[in-house]
């Protein structure tokens, strides 16, 4: 799986999405702009569409757009529609050849204690269940999404502060989330009971910031402040005086954290620090324990980029076989490469990779890889690499086999689509790539490459349900009465 | 006042708008077609911005998009994603230099019921009321629409059919409204209960049809059946059978019709028929009775196009002048003419009319327009028409003045920058507007244009109040404890 | 045939289309923006794109665009990419369903002498054949416009001066043409020797002008000076001191002028004055020779518009019938009408036409067109009209028969698609068209309408060949060795 | 320098550019798409415009867009337009900030002998000159490119076939150029004298193909035949049995290859063979040249993306220092990053990169790049890497300092802004550039990395003039007649 692999993805839906990145400040002058910068480096977490709504003590503004946030969001114009020294904003994943069915966030509505506007990442598993109550109360939902529930709950609570109608609401709601809300004076983040999804808190010139990675500090200068914890709720309000006085609280029953494993292997980028931890270092220990596992005599090894990179390079030092770029990756894909001709979706992987045959030719190689979903974009890197004459082509994989859909905000295939349960075996599997050999990295070779340590199975440290069925909470969307349902679902095109 | 005069209105605010057109049709495999063309013919009530919501027996599409109907919905590329056989449609109109707080209709929410999705011309007069009561138990409002509103008091209501929850909702409501709901098997069409607001119905093989005037029934060779009576609510049912069950309720207490005159004035095409009268007929009556009661010594009579013409005739032809087309319009208005630079700005209304100086020149020159908003247009036209050699300018405008604000989906300026309150009589307007005479038609010449009859004051038999300051109705926003009372409403500009 | 009645065009290629519109000013400082109004006064001579070329004391600088005038050029940020005090600008017509050859004006090219920039209307009748004499000498030739064969002709001119070089080109070209120049210094002018395309001098602060119309004068304030005389080249030069030369000469053997009768038939506005005679007027004479010539018992004059509306005044002011609008037109048509579905390309005349019924039902009605090029539109006009329930349909034509293409900078359909080479006579058009009559004004009434006096036969007063094939000039390129020939040409659809 | 980085380009001129990439195929029934996938391989050599011509046997076509390849050119639409079996294509860099003065290519003519259309990389050294000669002989230049000189020349040349046309025109050319061209039957390619632009000859289904780079076959699975030689001409034509002759000719003097060095520093794409040497080969070499020449003591080796990673990796195997990616590229640069708010741009380099701090903090970093031109971004990211936590940082240049201009196809900034120019050695630049120590590679080193050999000082091996000034061409249009000498040319924006 190669990491924003936008064109195998839209040709073979053969790569995992993470649904969104979240970014939210309070009592910036530059609020609107340093909410575009933060979600541009979140821009790894979803290039679909990016939405920001900022308020200026008198109004809320909010300006959503398909494509990039740098389509967009770096303009002038489009800033100067985003005045005021609040701001939360959401990029979200892209989705092509299926309707769109969820909206563009941040959400806004319009409640009885002044206006809110919530962004979030993750997903409810509970969620249907929660929407199905609502509108049997005569409510009324207007898209699809899990933040609509949100805003209705927040809204049935009887308390009357928002801070503690936010708290009721997110007492209700079941699953993996990470989110941040603004109204006209406070901006509020709150990350799920045991933290699937990640959420940091940082500062810059005094006032606070909260986002889904530390690279949307870093971007901006701010200084990384410490994790939101899972199952916490941190409200900063702006005070008469200017001063912003923050209160956290951890509403939920204290459990311990359990971080989603895929943001270590192929969500974060490189550069940041999640749950404590240099995503980049995991990603090497990854390489450098997949060698030890599962070693090969060869005479290069190569990256899948740029997904596999850091588990190549890390492979290639503990094996002591010479790293090279064996792949070369086309960065300049345009627009229509979304709906090409049928000719031109036959060049497949070649559109974005090509072969350096100088390092390939007569060479024994191993292709280091970040996951694999379907297989399908592996079977033609794998005959890429063949046909610029690599004598053998071994494929190492940084990570254990995935066989489980996940519901916690990774969009995954069904799951006879995907590769661990169409084959009976690696040998299969290998033999269906095309590969001479192929090998996963073990749970606990993850997990110690994460956290150094095995697996505990008594009590695992991170989330791993894509690669063990263990989900963390109940599913009750999924097992409960709404199982089955559907909603008769508005499906917006425009 | 120039009817769909943009350049004016853009630069002068200088004009009355109507918030939209609906439209809506059960039962037809070209659903969606239709009412693009519908809609198409329903243009002249509002260009800004357009939306379509098709149902296909399991899912519900909808498209918006800003711009005219034929911007977007003839391209089969936007048509093939609006399947079905019941769709409705909006239509609504330009509003520019100020924050477009309005959302694109229909409106879509599901409901415990299934979904459902609301298109409507006209304005609540209680909205606001009813929205503060809604939000204070706890419901969320993401728009600022009156839909909205509807969509809330249809899933709050005990009721369980959709019908019933209607016509619930709809007694709820005070003021002006043709609306248009489409579920998964009903059309519903509901008009206010003194039908302010013109709604009609008509058929196309067999299905039945409902829109704002019979110019979309003309477009696309529909039959008119007949007016929606005022109060009454139409639910059209598609059966197992495929046959179709129409059943008219009056659920609102009995009143006597009083339509909005402005519909008659300049609103309505004048190929429309509403109120089962001919909206040209009834200008060119305008314009004779305009003639009678204020007269004038003049070579020629030139019409203000294009909104004027209708009512210019009929002056020619009560006055024995002869009818002239001195004013020439320019109908190759682009995008960029919405916010040019200064320089352009400067030569208002020349970009859109020009003097046709073979007949003004030397001539005594009566011109007609239909009404007269702020007279800043007017003031230019008649320079213009001095300066192309005219030796007498005299104005009439074939409505009487306006003093007082619509309440029920007319778009008024501030009752301080109307003409009419801001000179003391007609001659101070004349000389503002550097006419040698100005008349207006009287209340009773307009009623008499339109009806037949004088104004019947003990009952009028239309609604008059920007003439006469009578609302046919109590306005509880504004009156009432709302009154004043603004929501912290969010500014999208996207 | 009913004026910029894009969608007939585009469906059926029912129209005449004329080449375009030109506009020059000198020394002004607001040149581009000056030219850009003009250019939107004169969007009726074509729709499809247009060109501003300026030049700032240093350097040339242009814009080209497809679409409106003011679909861009009234944008502050398009303008301030043309400063200078000498602009040229061009507007062209709009061509579908066919690969655009043409280039989009003012063409540009770096002569010995420095930069020259030309825009024309009109058409060369040896054009071919001199572009192939060019080649055959060694030259490129990158477009297949003839302004190009222009270019090159001052490029090869021997005379040292750009006006010789100019009058050098001018005195190798037949045909009929309007054209404007711009060099560092100089605005040139020019017409062909009979004067077949117009082109007028105005003056605005001082400043010389040239356009095809005086329309183009009028929206900028400009004042007429005169017509540039058939056979004239004027050339205005900027002096070191800021004072501006005039130079007018005459090239061409003396021959008497004869313009083209469907400028006033159809092309020109009606506003404009041409030959100095008002449009208008000479239009409405039309309409009055024809109801004489043609007369019928009716109840109502009905005017297909635009195009045929000042003659159906003239027809119901001689004939004592009354005008009434009988037929709506839907100025509202946006861009995707040009590739509509099959299903709305069925609605036909009906997406711009729409009958008042009011004025048509139980009615004998004469409809009053200017021209008729193919019949399909009026065919579908008639049905339209008696569909409306009309007892009889009478049309009345204010031009006589269309038989012979055009040379000259006309769009002609093929010889036999027009209507009067398809039908024997009158009466079998009439029975094709559904009309209860049909009648045309005759080439004399036509003459008398426009000049006042018969066609005098020895020397007619106006150039008439598409009527009677009594071509103004040899055709070289039709008729010559180039006859037949075609250049390899490049189709440029981006 | 860092490869295609555009923000930095666009903030600060800091980056050397190409001015295109060059594909053509003949006798394919694909040949547009496959121009298309091409095209998109070569992206990197421009990124501004892209321009594909096709004949069909009967009509040229051709289709130019501003952006990239993937924007228009894989959309059905755009291929339709573009039908037949010949084809050539063309793309080219951005420029921003500056007028735009150069045409979109290929550009086509209509000569005596049929059409011709031509795209080119590279610049002649006495295009200005040749212009001159051209104009001042009567014929009209309606660009300033280079390639409208080559179809003047083409056409004035006596001789009858195109191909003795061509390389009569090739003649008289001097400078650095790769050059594909298309008649109606033929392919033409040509390179210049000493070979300072790369071309290649590939072929596919056993049609010819010629393309500035290995890697556009690689992407198509075209077969690499062999480089155009230097000097060389090679003329493909369809026969009419639809076999094709293949015709090579040298018609100028022969003289020894001189290959551009920044083809192999900066330009080509890793995975192409220039040269029939393989630039990641290369590229590798010299970052081990640059370690033995320029050794440090560090903790880690650290590219500069992308443009410096294959040599920081030499850099890292030669010095056995680990290599790690501690500075993280952001690919995700939408629009709007060309022209951003004040506020933004002073985000500089970091919206393209940011440190990776678990590589850098605490640690001895020595950076890799490529090349440095203005140094302006070298400061940025040293800046960043300090604020990082590195307790020392060392910049390590895979290139020599650069002093002249180039005159062959590279946009250099003026001399005096080159870094080189600015300071009097090594360490005044490391000192403001903020680096503990700079070096550079020699040319030695350079020449030994992509030869194997030291430079043949008496007759250099490959062209170096950037780094020596020792230029392997007269340079004409700068010190002969023509010097200063500038045309009053047309600034097109749009």
């Amino acid at each position: 799986m190669t990491h924003s692999a936008e064109i195998e993805n839209e040709l073979d839906g053969d790569t995992l999405h993470e649904e969104c990145g979240v970014f939210g400040i309070l009592g910036h002058p530059d609020a609107a702009t340093l909410t575009a910068l933060g979600l541009h480096a979140l821009q790894h977490r979803g290039q679909e569409a990016a939405g920001i709504v900022t308020f200026d003590g008198k109004q809320f503004h909010t300006e959503k757009r398909m494509g990039l946030v740098g389509d967009h969001y770096t303009d002038p114009a489009v800033l100067a529609k985003l005045p005021g020294t609040i701001s939360i904003g959401h990029t979200r994943y892209s989705t092509t050849g299926e309707v769109a069915l969820r909206n563009v966030q941040p959400l806004f509505a319009e409640l009885e204690v002044g206006g809110i506007a919530i962004a979030h990442n993750g997903n409810f598993t509970n969620g249907l269940t929660l929407r199905r109550q609502i509108i049997a109360t005569g409510a009324i939902c207007q898209s699809t999404s899990d933040t609509e529930v949100v805003l209705h709950l927040i809204a049935r609570s009887r308390h009357s502060s928002t801070a503690d109608r936010f708290i009721d609401a997110i007492r209700q709601m079941e699953g993996g989330y990470a989110m941040v809300a603004m109204t006209r004076t406070k901006l509020i983040a709150a990350r799920d009971p045991i933290g699937i999804r990640p959420l940091v808190m940082g500062e810059l010139d005094g006032k606070p910031i909260f986002c889904s990675e530390t690279c949307a500090l870093d971007i901006i200068g701010a200084k990384y402040i410490r994790d939101v914890e899972n199952g916490e709720v941190i409200i900063c309000e702006i005070q008469p005086d200017g001063s912003i006085q923050i209160d956290a609280r951890k509403p939920a029953n204290q459990q311990p954290e359990r971080l989603c494993l895929f943001e270590y292997v192929y969500f974060a980028r490189p550069d940041s620090v999640v749950g404590g931890r240099s995503v980049y270092v995991a990603r090497k220990n990854m390489g450098i324990n997949l060698a030890k596992e599962s070693p090969v005599e060869a005479d290069v090894v190569v990256p899948v980029p740029d997904g596999g990179t850091p588990a190549a390079l890390g492979f290639a030092q503990a094996s002591g076989i010479p790293f090279e770029y064996g792949i070369i990756r086309n960065h300049y894909v345009g627009r229509t490469f979304i709906e090409p001709t049928q000719q031109i979706r036959a060049f497949g992987v070649k559109l974005k990779h090509s072969a350096n045959r100088a390092m390939i030719e007569g060479k024994r190689v191993v292709l280091v890889d970040d996951s694999i979903v379907r297989g399908t974009t592996s079977l033609k890197i794998v005959q890429m690499i063949r046909d610029a004459g690599a004598t053998e082509v071994h494929l190492r994989v940084a990570s254990p086999m995935i066989f489980y859909p996940d519901f916690y905000g990774i969009d995954t295939p069904n799951a006879d689509k995907l590769i661990a349960n169409q084959y009976a075996d690696v040998k299969a599997m290998a033999k269906y790539i095309g590969a001479d050999s192929l090998g996963f990295l073990t749970i606990d070779g993850l997990y110690r490459a994460v956290g150094g340590e095995d697996r505990n199975n008594a009590r695992p440290q991170f989330t791993d349900h894509y690669f063990t069925g263990d989900y963390p909470t109940r599913l009750l969307d999924k097992n409960g009465e709404t199982a089955g349902l559907k909603l008769s679902v508005l499906a917006s095109n425009g």
